[in-house]
């Protein structure tokens, strides 16, 4: 651990974040974006083998957690009885782990605590646009495309876009999509997620990227996200961070956190 | 002229619509939509030559028009005298006629006009939420794609979009976009409206298409529109057509008519 | 049938095409696109039920051959005998076809037949593209979009361009392709062809599109075909006719009529 | 400057490789993957401060120059005057320069000299196919997209394409690109390069892409390279190496090295 900044140094204003998991591909990424943001200071930089402890001596507010699901519980406990709030990217949480959370918060109802799948905007901004258009098209499809060392296909982003259309659609009364296949390869019309067709691509040289295909008689509305580099966690923590001190209790998704209409 | 279908031949619940430009490339696309549509009957279609008496004749209660600057408002007189409703793709309002269109509207308080300047809802969709996007995002730049026969760059669509895209940046007190550009040949960069960089891309084969393109550090959203037969006019119209009853008066862009969040 | 043009009233030079199912879809444009060419003269329109004596009678020297697999072979059986050469589109050429063929035309050494299962020069040099380029990276997937009427999935071009890539990348001595996948739903990797994956998606909307996404180690090259009309068959069916002449003998594949390098 | 790799640890069969410029981002990838590599050792990674004598006592027999105009005469006189071979990414060869490097390879025709304004295979794929694809179709545009820290518009590989893409459609006698463009913004249609439209988009999160569009009745074909990473430059930046050996003298152009078609 690296007590980065002491209580005193920093400006009374500024939000005293540490993170935990500081030394992971991700942490040190929020770490750089910490650093560098307007009103707010790193306190602390926490990984593996460092005592908590460290946060209550640095004066931290609030941790930024992508650490791992084993230990990311304890983190939590830890925080949440001191009154330190969080911002959870790490995976991992079921609904007994939530419940858990709820408990522990009521006893702590000033802090806060958000845990988020996606701590990309664009990412947010794909699933929440292609959920608002979906009942206005017939057919939607979507295509992620990945780096070949990913392990699991279709994506978590896939899958949770998928059961956002299909939940619209249901809403609207959508009409089933159009498909007149009748002569078909395994596999070619892809995974079936909530009635919502979803293809993954792995190819070399490739990043993150998804594809959202929606269309209607002589038209087509098509909303792409391509995730180039880590760094674009950043932005998403940092609203995390700025918006955690005025959503105390329990908060599911950086959505609910952004100044987004509808 | 052609009275297609006579007043008692219609089922009682259905809207009576009579179609203006009948034999135009867009007039009989939509002539084909309203037959195809339930809840509604395709009462005349009327083209140059025809006398508007034929619209009473026929009963209509709404009529579409998709004519010439030239002879619009003529029709839309006749219609609001005789409180037709009017859905309206022709072009060429501008703000004097519109106001003309408040005054004629002022004395028939029940009659409903509709100005759409696009009845593509993809194309609609498009611009809201690259308009609701643009805040999140450092750059935004437009390329519009179009078959070499149009004889305006950019496109209307496209300068709408860079329009709303510059109000949703000034509204949320965004910053200037990042250009570090030194050493550019004439015309590299695009076409400046209000701002925001457009690109006008005329080749032969396309259609009609429009790329918005997002950008923050390490990620990028790409909201794609592609319109690939008039048909694509068909859905918006419909939607027109369904809501003109319940909103007398003059409505501008059919996004009002949209049961769109936000 | 219809005498389109009389040999006295063409010039000497011209090429003069008669068109076998000329009241079909992409018949009807190819009829358009051979009247519209420079140097040659549509001098017969035959659809079903004509007699095939009129193609002597107009004096054809080629016919065009957009008609059904029932018909195609009695149909080139006449013109072969008759010493007309033949441009044929028609489908459903198995190897015994392909010899009968080849059997006639030994008996008349200056007439040519090509059969093209592609005349769309756009989707001729995707394949040759995607299959030069596949040997210099890691990772080649194909996805292929279509209207939702489509019955096959993937489409016959994909398959074929698959089948080309996974040809290049045996002669290359090429590694296997990376892929980490070790959890995946059903058909969410897509259809193996070969060894290539496939991906088939289908979207009101959409016409017919085609993609071949290539990637190594820190970059990708994308080829990507869009067909958005039938008039696009018009000018690889000229190029058909223009180089059947010089091109006696059957061949199989419009590529052997461009001047391509490689 | 560091000696890697005493010669008599490296295997006789093994091609003995020194990297100038070691330090810089590129550099530093191609020592990366010169190490990784099969078949070559890095001898010597050499950069500003350290002697050119170190390539002779580490037995370089191929240099990789990576560094800047201003010193990369002097480390080629010095290299080919050793019988060093060189494979060289730096810019700045003018007529003059490339003129001195034939007088000083005269001398030492034994010598390899490769000069090579792009070491992406992708890059050198998308320009020969858009060469090659360009006379078959009426229109052609370049749309280049990078990072907003980009200094020149359009990119150096935009031009190049453009140039190449203009000496194709000459020597086939290509008709004027149709465009029907009376009223437009300034800048809207691009910067013209050699008769061929180019735009140039510069948004934060890009990294650098070019996209060609090649158009005809009815169809389009798109080739995209997209390069994420300078790792994109390693497998380039190996083939060059693997060949300078058989191609002694002034090669300009890695594409003289690549195995393609055509």
């Amino acid at each position: 651990m690296c007590l980065v900044n002491t209580a005193t140094s920093t400006a009374s204003t500024e939000l005293r974040v540490a993170v935990l998991g500081a030394r992971g591909k991700v942490g040190s990424e929020i770490c750089r974006a910490v650093t560098a943001a307007d009103g707010m200071a790193l306190v602390a930089e926490v990984d593996a083998g460092d005592s908590l402890e460290m946060l209550v001596e640095s004066g931290a507010q609030t941790v930024v957690d992508f650490t791992h699901p084993d230990v990311v519980m304890d983190n939590l406990q830890f925080c949440i009885d001191h009154g330190i709030h969080a911002v959870v990217g790490t995976t991992g949480f079921d609904d007994d782990r939530l419940d858990q959370l709820r408990t522990w918060l009521a006893a702590s109802p000033a802090t806060g605590v958000l845990i988020a799948p996606n701590f990309s905007i664009g990412a947010i901004l794909m699933m929440r646009f292609a959920a608002q258009a979906a009942p206005f098209f017939d057919s939607v499809e979507i295509v992620e495309l990945h780096h070949p060392t990913k392990a699991d296909a279709p994506s978590g982003t896939a899958r949770r876009t998928a059961e956002l259309v299909a939940e619209a659609r249901r809403a609207a009364g959508s009409a089933p999509m159009p498909d007149a296949t009748s002569t078909a390869l395994d596999g070619a019309r892809g995974a079936d997620v909530d009635g919502v067709p979803v293809h993954s691509v792995r190819v070399r040289g490739l990043v993150a990227h998804q594809e959202v295909i929606l269309g209607e008689l002589g038209e087509t509305l098509t909303i792409r996200h391509d995730s180039l580099d880590r760094a674009g966690f950043g932005p998403g923590v940092l609203a995390g961070l700025r918006g955690i001190e005025t959503h105390p209790g329990l908060t599911i998704g950086l959505e609910h956190f952004l100044d987004l209409p509808g």
